[in-house]
């Protein structure tokens, strides 16, 4: 007896016998699970949520180490839980060991699966001499009776028609758009869509069936515009060089989703060409340079868009290179600084109908801050910089093998843990997150950010520095440390984010303890340690437990807008409801960040 | 006092003195009117249409010369009539000298201009810190308020508005095609149409103020894919070698329409970026190499089109060079051999609405008949090869100087009239198909097209030939002559054009006597010598008056269906109206041909 297993978000699958662990299945599919305690058991890391199937009974040591709101929702421990059917696992973020995490992984929503683009099978009669419709009449009269009418079609899907329904002996399957014909496939071809985040630093791309919304791949890539600036600002500063310097960006941006679509494709053994929608967000710059529209407008104060409405564009028009006929359909935006990537996370997170107080924050070089109070929706974006990203960090580095992660510093030194385990070479946002908190409470920041005297703390012609790990230490070939500077860097992207977050509560007239919930959406705010950023005050000092990590939500809400007419409509109504404030020109916003900016 | 005068639809412009004759206005604009007696009134023959405006009195000299029913149409002599307003005038194609024709010349109808794009002008208020909509936001409230509610931006458009508002001072004219901004331009920018008859053989272009429906220039020139091959099967067989053979012939045909357009903006001093809609007709072969589309299942029994209808494409989908938003129109096409420029044809000469029994030629390489009868309209096509362009005949060449395009054979010897009083140096269709009638008429050639003796016969290894011009005579290089070949190739060409009318006459359970009408469209069709064309039985012997050569009337569907909305739905009730036979599939056919080849 053998049974399907699907790892969703990341699209693996495989068939496992009967009894199987999800742990063991796990192993064999290649996704790698966290599980300190080996299996046992103990240490009740190996969560995964059950979205379809049956398992064996709750073991008493799962019982023990899942919360009941966890069991509720279908939570699972893989080392105990043993398959007894076909399964739809999701495996959330904090599940993965850290080498797999890639910029994908998000929290699943269950929508109705209700396509922009359905597909039907046919076969024609071939034309006879008493028979000499055009091909297109031919086609749609048939389809006319199976209560397609009134069909268009797209003019590349037209070009290559008449020859391919021929090499298909007159049979087929089309995709149909409301009344349009975007894809021509032969007889049985399955619709595929491709869901992506365009991030100013990661792609997330996905791969997705139609017709039943299931995630047949997933992957992320660099963003290659990096080359052209690190941030949307800079970006957007070599845009405006020159209309080359524009097309270089542009061209960046689609060739990577391209490539993205083309890896998606190879790992799941399909063609770009069956992908026949596609769903990308992105921030507003991102959005304007994928789609070549100027972005001067959007550089220069008073920050417009070209644009904000949602867009459905050919994308051959575009450059994307999927079926001939397909869209590329783009979210609404809100503002300059707050685009459809913002929208599609409200979407997922469902913010726009929660109850109570909820707070939605999407930390990145700009962090989009909304905030759901009283029935509104209220949003702002701040300038919080790349420092979260390792940029402007002396010792900084991305999320990559060998940066310190998470770290603590005690009386005997330094522990700290670094991703895929390496030799220390780096250290990347949350950890320069943790460093920044530690050594506050410690004392040896001050409130200003100051650094005080330890022994790890040496003084060089740059101001002082804190030596987190020194050269040769377990095995790294280099110092690691914070400077004041790094410090500097924290404070200003900190006080960016608390500043947003306390003017829109100010605006609702609420104050930090009245919300119920945090939602931190994007990869860094995933990984991050919440407690650190409550300590240096990048957050509101709330219980732990009120505080929510989902992963890739723009991603995710991506693709509900990719399987969903319903979701994207909903996507646009959120846009509509948002009320956004440009805190450049908000008279609250200085004395904020002054304010926010103390480590208290 | 200074009028402006119009010489339609040449599209040539210029300011007059009052008093002024027309003939004397003409010859300043450049426009060559026919004007044998110099002025003098007595040849009858500078005849032009008074579509607007008004004249001198009637003369005597133009009340003897002209009909009732000229007269009615408005018609006058040049030489006689003088300029006492502004003036918009027909010139019809025998007006004109031979030198100044081209293929644009066709009957002018007046119809009311509803165009398919409207432009509207506007000035919008620039955005403030505190009105911070998106651009397209801004202009679309805007229109709102001009009642243009719910508007859609061509993508094209939008990747150029938001600097082109600000260069423009955020002020405007768009083009609105329904609800879609498909052009932008400076304050004030008129909107120009492009109309385009795409012949096997030659293109013919006028480009249109859409506003008005008035003429801004009309030009010909010749389709470069003729290396590719003489016909519409020879193209065909081409374009089924292979993709890039394919391409070869639509690129060939996309730049011809390019350069046409372009020649045309420059004789009217506008930029192609100004046309912001553009309708082209074309047989059905030419319109899906032009669009790209396949051919190879037109090119074999059934010889089915890919597609029927109407199409509306982004111009620059099919690579057409003129506003980034604009569209290109096709009109619907009948079948495999019934083309766009048929039903353009039906359309500008109002077949489909005729009383009594009307008979529509477009003479071609293909020609296409049409029969108005008993309400109904039926058509088909027969191949009746490129002879009358002057191929397959020995001495044949097209209508270019020194071409022979009548003649008459008398005892004293051959009187012939060559294009541009040039010396003689081969002869056209219309000179072959005058010496075929001549030769008949003496009997030099019997039923069957074999030649008989005659002083200027002599034999050769291929067969008699009739020394039309011997080399020498007038200044001519070389001997002209009409082989028994060359007879030949006419008694195909005509046979196969009167067992189309046959059949179709049958069909309608007529006979030729019935025949109220019949309409000839198309540049040979306009300078043959009907009477000859009677003699050899291409046509059936009815009184002279009831043929009617109407010139490029395709060419003035174009433009009809790229002024007014109303034409262009009409376009399409008269494609869904035609029953169209094949021929190559009719039980008559092979009697009627073989029947119709003799010279009776």
């Amino acid at each position: 007896m053998s049974y399907q297993v699907d790892f969703e978000p990341l699209g693996r699958r495989l068939g496992v016998g009967r009894g199987v662990s999800i742990l063991t299945a796990a192993q064999q599919a290649g996704v790698g699970l966290v599980s300190i305690c080996g299996g046992k058991g103990t240490c009740g890391r190996c969560q995964v949520q059950v979205l379809e199937g049956q398992l064996s009974p709750l073991s008493e040591t799962e019982a023990k180490n899942l919360t009941p709101d966890e069991l509720a929702s279908g939570y699972r421990l893989a080392c105990q839980a043993e398959v007894l059917s076909d399964l739809r696992l999701h495996i959330p973020p904090h599940s993965l060991t850290a080498t797999q995490r890639t910029q994908v992984e998000g929290r699943e929503l269950t929508v109705p699966i209700v396509p922009v683009v359905v597909g039907c099978d046919f076969r024609l009669s071939p034309p006879t001499r008493e028979d000499i419709r055009s091909d297109v009449d031919r086609m749609r009269d048939h389809l006319a009776l199976l209560d397609y009418g009134d069909l268009i079609i797209d003019f590349a899907v037209l070009r290559q028609l008449s020859t391919q329904l021929r090499e298909w002996g007159w049979s087929g399957t089309v995709g149909l758009r409301g009344r349009e014909v975007v894809s021509f496939g032969p007889l049985g071809r399955k619709l595929l869509g491709l869901a992506v985040d365009l991030g100013t630093t990661k792609l997330a791309g996905y791969l997705v069936e139609l017709q039943t919304g299931r995630t047949l791949a997933a992957a992320g890539a660099m963003n290659p515009q990096i080359a052209y600036g690190e941030d949307v600002m800079a970006r957007i500063a070599y845009a405006m060089e020159g209309e080359e310097q524009a097309a270089t960006l542009r061209e960046a941006a689609v060739g990577a989703v391209n490539d993205l679509a083309h890896t998606l494709c190879t790992q799941s053994g399909h063609l770009p060409e069956e992908i026949v929608e596609a769903v990308v967000v992105g921030n507003t710059a991102m959005h304007h340079l994928f789609l070549g529209l100027p972005v001067r407008q959007l550089g220069l104060a008073p920050y417009l868009p070209a644009v904000s409405d949602a867009l459905d564009l050919k994308a051959r028009e575009v450059g994307l290179e999927i079926a001939p006929g397909g869209y590329v359909h783009l979210l609404p935006n809100i503002a300059g600084f707050v685009g459809t990537d913002h929208v599609a996370m409200i979407l997922s997170t469902k913010i726009y109908e929660a109850e109570g107080t909820v707070l939605g924050l999407d930390i990145g070089t700009n962090t989009e801050v909304v905030l759901r109070a009283k029935g509104r929706l209220i949003a702002c974006s701040t300038a919080s910089g790349p420092a979260f990203e390792g940029a402007h960090i002396k010792d900084g580095m991305r999320a990559a093998e060998g940066a310190i992660e998470r770290l603590r510093i005690t009386a005997s030194g330094v522990e700290y843990q670094t991703i895929g385990d390496a030799p220390a070479v780096g250290i990347c946002g949350s950890g320069v997150l943790d460093a920044v908190a530690q050594l506050r409470q410690l004392g040896v920041l001050d409130e200003r950010g100051n650094m005080g005297d330890h022994h790890r703390v040496r003084r060089t012609q740059h101001g002082p520095e804190f030596v987190l790990v020194a050269a040769g230490e377990g095995g790294n070939s280099g110092d690691v440390v914070i400077t004041r500077g790094d410090v500097g860097e924290i404070q200003l992207a900190k006080g960016a984010i608390r500043a947003g977050i306390n003017i829109l509560l100010d605006e609702a007239g609420l104050s930090a303890q009245d919300i119920d919930q945090v939602i931190i959406a994007g990869a860094f705010g995933t990984y991050i340690d919440v407690s650190s950023a409550i300590v240096i005050g990048m957050f509101p000092p709330l219980a732990l437990e009120r505080f929510n990590q989902v992963g890739n939500a723009a991603g995710m809400g991506a693709k509900l807008a990719l399987v969903s007419r319903e979701q994207r409509a909903r996507a646009a109504e959120v846009a509509r409801q948002v009320e956004y404030i440009e805190l450049t020109n908000d008279r609250r916003f200085v004395d904020e960040f002054a304010r926010a900016m103390y480590l208290k």
